[in-house]
């Protein structure tokens, strides 16, 4: 079958002989239809995690093979969550269905699990969810991003008098910043490109450009989407104290960090990494957000390593792959 | 009067004719029996928050006048919280007896406010606690210390079968290691020096060398308390996924910080400066805690540049001054 590999070489290579997926037994195999890059797909080609591998965690596909009595997903249009765990019932991970912290678990394109850039992929079944009809492969795409963004409000009550703050205005930040408006919550995305502010405009969002808008340690919550150390600092310049400062994204440590601010002002830093997908279903359903703007291109899988490229460029958004 | 001052040319002096403060209204002239040296008495000296002024916040003394109606304080020993707010109606942090986080604030030694270096300071009456008959000077001093270890169970639930590491076993994590484990938690004291950790040892706390405590992520609190860039990494290595690490001393930036691993573990990085005191003075009461044998050495205010001094050598805890 066709996919995308990054190999022992440090290579990033379209194959077409990559060897078909075997279900094990409670496993699905399924048919990938759409697929979409994440920076953290971009992150693994210049060496992070160490994979080596097929590619790629977020997809939509449709279920071909179940190697399990209960085949009620069979012929269904799934997506599924990244990982798995080891479902042994001593784990408090698994227990609680957090199947991304358990110490054993596998991540699809990140660790020790071959991913979605490819005609095929297996996962166990009770990491697949099955897609509302009135959900587009093109929205059901965005599932992982935005279970990623609900991810805070299960972390943290954000309550709803509250002022939010969206620092960043890439895609993890408009996401972030539309599920949070979804839910009636009082949120402000602030970036530097007004293009992409415009997007989240559309859909009702308040939006500000950095240049414009007043630095003032006064927001009940402020969720780092930037990725950069000067997101982070203009993050906690913006945090009130006794606040919530959401790390979204891995800040790049190129640079000294003066971490003072989070104990003078009683800051809590919340690290907040994937989530469940079944709310991020529900809002798709709702048709409360729409995330086709955020789409830059389309790119067979024949051109991935193109796709790859294009989703360097520094204004571009999501890229899919489509099978 | 005598006061310690650090002045414009940033300078530490012992000044004898530094002009006796006069209480405002709603204040209390406090003489001063004994004050306590902190590192931020230290850290100021070099600089840190461009402060002028008497220094010192941690003291112990007896209200000699009082500003006020209320007389009730009048020739009691009291120990001062270290700020005052605006007081304003309007103000959350003051309602809340928040004083630290009031944005109009002052601190004692640290910010628009002399401190308590001084054979006499000034603070206004809500900020002045009178200490239990039972608690000597020589424990009443450490009352704003063992409130800022207090502070993380005012900011975080720890539950009983929790488990949490002090890493440091400096004054700052002897004293949270002895708050938390007079608090009936599991604690366990983490550093370098046999000698400092016996201290704790000895009042029931558990303790490790870090050379032999094996580094895995698995507390459910990791307290760090070193003030080092490689404590503040060991720390985080030692939190589980969704733990919370707190932040209490000032990290310093010599260094480039990895932050990921906050994100990738869903780490909650809860920054905790400064406490409430009645807990603080109930817990001195009880008498669970001896906090005599971090005392290294009482000088006289003559010699407190000398006690500044040895307060800077390596293996010296708690340096007190007495008036």
């Amino acid at each position: 079958m066709k996919a995308v590999v990054f190999d022992k070489d440090n290579q990033l290579k379209l194959v077409t002989d990559y060897e078909k997926p075997v279900p094990q037994k409670g496993e699905a195999l399924v048919r990938v239809t759409l697929a979409g890059i994440c920076n953290t797909d971009y992150e693994i080609t210049k060496g992070y995690m160490g994979y080596v591998g097929v590619l790629g965690h977020e997809a939509v596909g449709v279920v071909e093979e179940i190697n399990d009595e209960d085949k009620s997903l069979l012929g269904k249009r799934v997506v599924p969550e990244i990982s798995y765990g080891c479902k042994k019932p001593e784990c408090p991970w698994c227990a609680q269905k957090l199947y991304r912290h358990c110490p054993d678990r596998h991540t699809l394109g990140i660790w020790r699990k071959d991913g979605v850039f490819a005609q095929y992929f297996t996962m166990p079944l009770e990491t697949l969810f099955e897609v509302p009809e009135n959900v587009p492969d093109n929205q059901a795409v965005f599932v992982e991003p935005l279970a990623a963004a609900l991810e805070i409000t299960e972390q943290h009550h954000i309550k709803p008098f509250e002022k939010v703050v969206v620092l960043g205005d890439g895609k993890l930040g408009l996401i972030t910043a539309l599920a949070l408006n979804a839910q009636n919550l009082d949120v402000t995305l602030v970036g530097k490109h007004q293009n992409k502010l415009d997007i989240a405009k559309a859909q009702g969002v308040k939006t500000a450009l950095l240049q414009n808008f007043p630095i003032e340690k006064k927001y009940d919550v402020v969720v780092e989407a930037t990725g950069s150390v000067s997101g982070f600092e203009t993050s906690l310049a913006l945090t009130r104290p006794r606040g919530v400062l959401v790390l979204k994204s891995t800040v790049a440590t190129g640079k000294e960090l003066n971490l003072a601010p989070i104990v003078i002002d009683e800051i809590t830093v919340l690290g907040s990494r994937c989530g469940q997908f079944p709310p991020a279903l529900r809002l798709l359903k709702s048709g409360k957000v729409d995330f086709s703007p955020l789409i830059s291109a389309v790119y067979s899988v024949d051109d991935a390593i193109e796709g790859f490229e294009k989703n360097k460029e520094k204004d571009t958004l999501k890229i899919l792959l489509k099978f």
